[in-house]
């Protein structure tokens, strides 16, 4: 993203004393503590103001272009009800296959395009890198919705506020990652924003699935807490936040490996006995069969709420931007 | 569909009075003929307003997914168009085979997902009992847009509405049912809404195509007076109402006994100088060559207004689950 | 199209006065100069009128159908924001392969339908005449979005439209058209335009994509003077306009010659040091590499201006065909 900050269409005077106003959301490195800390207000604010009003303008007048190259339905979904639920409005862009990027268009040129329509963008896009350039192309602000191998800081942000809102705060809290801690790009990301709250990590997974040494050694650099283990049960007992991902066959190198293992990260209703009564259990969906449905009516099952929770982020991001928050 | 009353998220005190507040719109079996009374009430009265302002607010603030796990344009439109009509906003979900589903996900966690964003959940998909099984998944209303062999209940609503609104009233009525009797969900819907109110049916279809006779036992067990014929010139001087669908060549075992039979249910200008002056021909489209556009122009011509009583229906089911009518 | 005027379905008493209210928009043949001015007049206010508030609610409560029957996302994108910075809704229909229309519907009988649940209805499509046929099937007005080799009228009055805005006004400007101007359509109704305006027209292009004769036939008669080049030498100096379309590899007999003759029409920093300070160029986008990169960021490049300027004139029309222009 540019470092300037960009000039969204619209002349409200004080909009640009807002901290957020027309920058770019990119990264998870963008945000120090303090910046969680503002997205988590904002967002708790949106959460009050749904349950009360359900929507409501503060985004009135204000158009999203909802840019997806690749289909995630979830995603763009909670983006498109996150700008009504403001009063704003949405064009949503998912045939990419069909436009005029199929004639050739450059990126840069597609995003230029949409931005005489919209005055904010969101962007899904396979390749790592795209939303640095969608920004830099861009004089609206731009949001990453995923950009393949690179981050989903949106995902990020709902992880860590869903901790926040389930559970007071995030400080000093207990978290154990299970699955594909290899791949799964969820896990990194709220790995390295729950370093900056003092928690101490359990990563739970097959040995070919293990968590990335880098990002070991940068926690480590930092000073967080983590151990690695093969099965749940040694960490189960004192975690806070239990955060399961999918174990994919097609990541092992044999069906046999696959099997021996993939019983040792399916959560329960029985396995969760050994759990306290206040863990909670998230999700970033959708879900195979690693977490039974069997718990889904337990209260400690969080990961429905986490969907809504991503809600309130994102109208917290858009108002953000915007000027507005 | 659950028989407890759902709880939609918005907090207005007076909406737990409403009858249908919170109901899931699942099959036509749960409507008495005073239900039909009031939603045909409730669906004038949308008419009137939409003729008189266009759109209105009665439902700002809330969302519709509009989740179609197959393609209905015709369906998916009307929704919407209900939808933004009062004044609401819509979350279109059509290409669920590139989402979360294509991904191994189950019906109930894409409902249980939705309705993070939503406040009432449309749901098209082509098996039977699908519709009942998001609803039972959800805490928020569900309406049944087809489920496959099931039933298409806001169909056969709009069907009696057409007729309620031409007409005056359903009472005591002769409607002739014409063409394909055996596959036609929306002729064994109508017949069984029409056997509330006294109606005399008469059935007209080649052999291959005959109405089921467990529809025709269900509709004596009524008193319902049912008579079934091979041409329409029996039955058509005395129809008020003449229900027209489609016969498709795919349905016979050749194409000459296909070719033999065709021509008899074919309705044209022609045809229609042996009905009533105030008969009315209705079809639920698409149309192929069934009716001839010869006929068009004629005032019974209500297969195209019977779209637009569609649209006041839909905007009546919505206002009446989220607390509304 | 028909030439009574149609009654959109809003009973505002005064819309009747509106000079093109309930018309059709489907060929630039419609337009006297009279008419253009009035439109630039309108688009005009649309301008400021965005650039203020963002969005008002000219239109609200009113539908607009946006019936694609072949992608583009930039056209239909366009539409959807014209509507929706009026305070309009948007029904959306893009997947027309899923449709109704693959069971045989007509196109007659589709807009029929839509124009049940909406107010206007722009159409995409790939047949030439359909754009017409569908304003004569419809009691709503529709707007012509391309229709095949047919008119693209809404493209030809964003260009003539961005002229005025970027350069004050039509009348008597040096006009050069560079590239492929045999099948462009936009090249082709913009000089159609300009003929209004005592324009004088410069063609480059290679031997094989020259302007048609006819086309240089019908302007002669109207006294506008043309000269055609090869390459853009003879002409750039004295450039008001340069409106650049695409030269595409497979409108060549072969590789050769298209290599050949590829670099005379591609615009950079470096050629445009031979054009006047305030020369703007122009282009239909989306561009592969007939324009560099490098000169974009130089104020002359207008193309994507011209895709702001095209939202301006669709939200002109749309509220002049409303009567609320």
């Amino acid at each position: 993203m540019r470092t300037t900050v960009k000039s969204p269409h619209l002349p409200f005077g004080d909009q640009r004393t807002a901290p957020w106003y027309g920058k770019d959301i990119i990264s998870i490195k963008q945000f120090s503590r303090s910046d969680l800390e503002y997205i988590f207000a904002v967002a708790h604010e949106m959460r009050v103001m749904v349950e009360r009003v359900g929507t409501f303008d503060l985004l009135k007048g204000k158009i999203l272009a909802n840019l997806f190259y690749e289909p995630s339905t979830r995603t763009s979904s909670s983006f498109l009800a996150a700008m009504e639920r403001l009063g704003g409005n949405v064009i949503s862009i998912s045939e990419v296959r069909y436009s005029s990027v199929a004639k050739g268009e450059s990126l840069p040129d597609t995003v230029r395009t949409l931005e005489c329509y919209a005055d904010v963008i969101v962007i899904r896009h396979p390749e790592l890198g795209s939303a640095a350039i969608a920004a830099q192309a861009a004089r609206k602000p731009v949001i990453n919705a995923g950009d393949g191998v690179g981050e989903h800081p949106t995902q990020a942000l709902l992880d860590a506020f869903t901790i926040h809102e389930e559970l007071g705060n995030l400080e000093n809290l207990t978290v154990t990652m299970v699955g594909d801690l290899k791949y799964g790009r969820t896990v990194h990301s709220l790995s390295r924003l729950l370093s900056l709250y003092n928690a101490k990590l359990h990563y739970v997974s097959p040995e070919a699935l293990r968590m990335p040494p880098e990002i070991i050694a940068e926690l480590e650099a930092k000073g967080v807490s983590q151990t690695e283990h093969r099965t749940l049960d040694k960490a189960l007992w004192e975690t806070d936040v239990l955060y399961v991902t999918r174990v994919q066959r097609e990541r092992f190198p044999s069906e046999d490996v696959y099997e021996s293992v993939k019983g040792a990260y399916v959560i329960n209703a029985e396995v969760m006995k050994g759990a306290k009564p206040r863990t909670i259990v998230m999700h970033p969906l959708p879900r195979v069969n690693e977490i039974s449905v069997d718990f889904d009516d337990d209260p400690r099952a969080a990961y429905f709420r986490q969907m809504e929770y991503g809600l309130y982020v994102r109208m917290a991001l858009l108002a953000m931007v915007l000027g507005k928050a």
